[in-house]
């Protein structure tokens, strides 16, 4: 059956070019067979004109077709199937699908699912009043400039960094920047053999949570906490404590004998935002030093600091090599980068290679590639500073919206961050009041999976201005606040 | 100190352009202190004078600077450093290391490393003679196309498949192509909560192992086989049954009882390269229903079947879902990308979602979105029948200069494949010889890694015609054959 122009609909949710879509329209009629070979296809000029587009689009994807010997052009008489073309020998594929014999509840000998999350909208941008945490806002992001280093990584001369097994090494170029810039603004001072990149600071705190825990050891975390950390922990099989904090962070009085490891963001507490003070962070290194523990720390979001400079790691500080640090590009740049990195002593660093190796080898060479030359050019410095300056504003604008409120400002950084954690009254479960305001536009983040337990608060909840424009503050505010005094 | 032009030195092996060059020599050295506001750059006339290149390559790599914020033109007399450049106070940083006084032999509770691994010459392609597996060869890949297609996931309307957090779910447009396109071609028909993308088949591998042993759980797998097979079941704590592979693979009546997962290469039996026949294919399924194990089967290389069609997969005999199946983009498009896939019944999957989100969150959409137009507009496909080509080629070439020499070919896949399996005579340690050949010019992989236990052969290797051309092969083996002679 040949290919009339007929069968071309042009999809309006296709992400790609026009030009494209017919490329792919006829490439895949090929490949699955509804196309066989010596067929003719419709002529440019009347698939233009069935599809009301210009011709040379057309022409233009034929001539990418024949560069792949998808078809070929006859003298004159137009394209036609080439003889040669990429096609596959389907196998008889059984119509239906069998009811398995397998009893699953036996054979999954490890159970990683049913933790508590935090249920995300994925279609968030469509709502007008998104209080949305840890989403990309299009107006920050400096995709251009990104854009430019992808393009540049994906050079004829950069082949190797593009496409090669690194097996469980890095780019050099990204752990060069790492080691050079990134790591003394936090005053850690690492050689390139401390610093392995993970995809994401979630692998990181994987990993070191794989290398340090059993079930005959015990780790501690902040509560309320990053719930991320609760099932990392569960995984493992260790006994678990959470601590809870206060306005400070995490206060280390409280730390349960017999730890072998601290989970902790101290330069800004997961969800509550706050900075934990010097002379804390002091008695905390004290502590696990005289009781012999390791502390990883997650330092979260210290870019986002426009109301005074960042405090520096602890790690800054730590002069026993027991502070694992972890670091992250995917939250200050996109989530999507999925690319972060441990740092810490030899041995250490040593066993999350070998870990990373076996689980998944490295974090794709291209990522950390443009990575490292939007680090080396100067644009991740500069988005940085645009973010902060706008954060500044939204920030004010919130804090003012608020103060008029029902709701209570429950943690906020005082060098700054990107929202605030917020306590509603007591009667209000926000995973209710997040559905009624969905209804309504507005997104809001309820925060009991923040703790641990099964009767924590279900009061509490996470108001992110980073992905909503100052404008759009107050009114979203405004039937939050509706949302609960009508509760 | 004012940036003078003599400060200015172009770095030979700089990756990115010119420009790019100067703008990062005045990104960082402002972003690093050296340069404060206010101060001066040399005029563009100066700079590209000392520089030698052209001054609109100056000109531009400022004006891009300007666009960050880093410097401002000052009418008429030139360029300054801005005075809201981005600009971190560095914290004071310790100017010495400490000794760690963690004890780290204590403090690492699970030991990763140790493993028997394949030694890999990163600069391999400096060598004249690269019998090198696994690695892309730029004369086959059709980096243009790629490109195209990272551009095109790079659009302004790709924003969120860029950048977006993805949590526990990937790209539907990949995951639409593997079930509607890829896996009917294995034979395999699979709905998209089947499918789960992975970093590289290597991180389904190691997944798969994580579900379904532990140290109460036996596991048995192919001899010689992956050896990172062996690593991911040691981590596991199972129990671990090599079984002795012949001609056709591995024989399923030398299966030990009480297995409870068998890790297997049916297609393409790494590393012989050897294929299961059918009526084996056959007995294996019996032989796992009646003794209830489960089958996780690496569906490798499947696409270099130029001398036959490849045979269906074994996924897609299976009638009681106890196939889990792994497939892999990161080996055919280029090892560096990092995508692979895993395929098996809902609760399964559904675990290995709950672990994937745990332990990374989700690979790259960016990745994910450039594979799947890659897949879509048929490049993929295209590139693989070039590589067929070629590759029968190579084969020819390399069968006819073995034939003469003291080495035997000990695997090799009836229909096609990337190398061949080596025996060389039993005084020959091909380790030693690995070594002697890369001081000669080339390069090999010796074969003991693959083999389990310690008193396993040493005389094998691995000699892949992926990334050398016909011509080159008879010298290369002309070398390798003097070498075993002087031996």
């Amino acid at each position: 059956m040949p290919l009339v122009e007929d069968t071309f609909f042009l999809d309006p949710n296709f992400q790609g070019t026009l030009q494209s879509q017919i490329q792919q329209i006829v490439a895949s009629a090929i490949l699955a067979g509804r196309l066989q070979a010596g067929e003719k296809l419709p002529s440019s000029r009347k698939l233009a004109e069935h599809l009301g587009i210009s011709r040379i689009t057309v022409t233009l994807a034929y001539h990418e077709l024949v560069a792949d010997d998808y078809i070929k052009s006859a003298n004159r008489s137009g394209y036609y199937v080439s003889e040669t073309a990429p096609m596959v020998p389907l196998p008889a594929i059984k119509g239906e699908m069998h009811k398995d014999t397998v009893d699953w509840t036996k054979a999954v000998q490890r159970d990683f699912t049913g933790g508590k999350t935090v249920k995300k909208n994925y279609n968030w941008r469509s709502y007008p009043y998104p209080f949305m945490y840890g989403q990309p806002d299009p107006d920050l992001f400096n995709q251009a400039s990104w854009r430019l280093c992808a393009m540049q990584a994906l050079g004829k001369k950069e082949f190797d960094s593009l496409t090669s097994d690194y097996a469980e090494q890095d780019d050099p170029e990204l752990i060069n920047f790492i080691a050079r810039h990134t790591l003394p603004r936090r005053g850690i001072l690492a050689r390139p053999e401390q610093i392995l990149v993970t995809v994401g600071a979630q692998n990181a705190l994987w990993m070191a949570a794989q290398i340090l825990l059993n079930e005959r050891r015990a780790a501690a975390y902040e509560n309320p906490g990053y719930h991320g950390i609760r099932e990392i922990l569960r995984h493992t099989g260790c006994t678990q404590f959470p601590v809870e904090i206060d306005d400070q962070g995490l206060p280390p009085d409280m730390l349960p004998d017999g730890l072998n490891a601290l989970f902790i963001t101290p330069s800004h507490q997961c969800p509550t935002t706050t900075t934990m003070p010097m002379d804390r962070r002091r008695e905390l290194l004290r502590l696990a030093n005289e009781r012999n523990f390791l502390i990883v720390e997650d330092d979260y979001e210290f870019e986002m600091s426009f109301l005074k400079p960042p405090s520096p790691a602890l790690k800054s500080l730590d002069e026993d090599g027991r502070v694992i640090y972890v670091g992250s590009f995917s939250k200050s740049l996109f989530p999507g980068l999925r690319l972060g990195y441990l740092v810490g002593s030899e041995p250490f660093i040593e066993q999350a290679r070998a870990l990373r190796l076996a689980s998944l080898r490295h974090p794709p060479g291209y990522m950390q590639r443009t990575t490292a030359y939007f680090l080396g050019l100067g644009h991740y410095d500069a988005m940085i500073k645009r973010m902060r300056g706008v954060y500044q504003k939204r920030r004010q604008v919130t804090a003012q919206a608020l103060a008029n409120t029902e709701m209570k400002v429950a943690g906020r950084a005082s060098f700054g961050g990107s929202g605030f954690w917020v306590e509603a009254p007591e009667r209000v479960d926000t995973e209710v009041l997040r559905h009624r305001l969905a209804d309504n536009g507005v997104l809001i983040e309820a925060g009991n999976p923040f703790f641990a337990g099964e009767d924590s608060p279900r009061n509490f909840f996470r108001l992110a201005y980073s992905s909503i424009s100052s404008e759009r503050i107050p009114e979203g505010i405004r039937r939050i606040s509706q949302a609960i005094k009508e509760y």
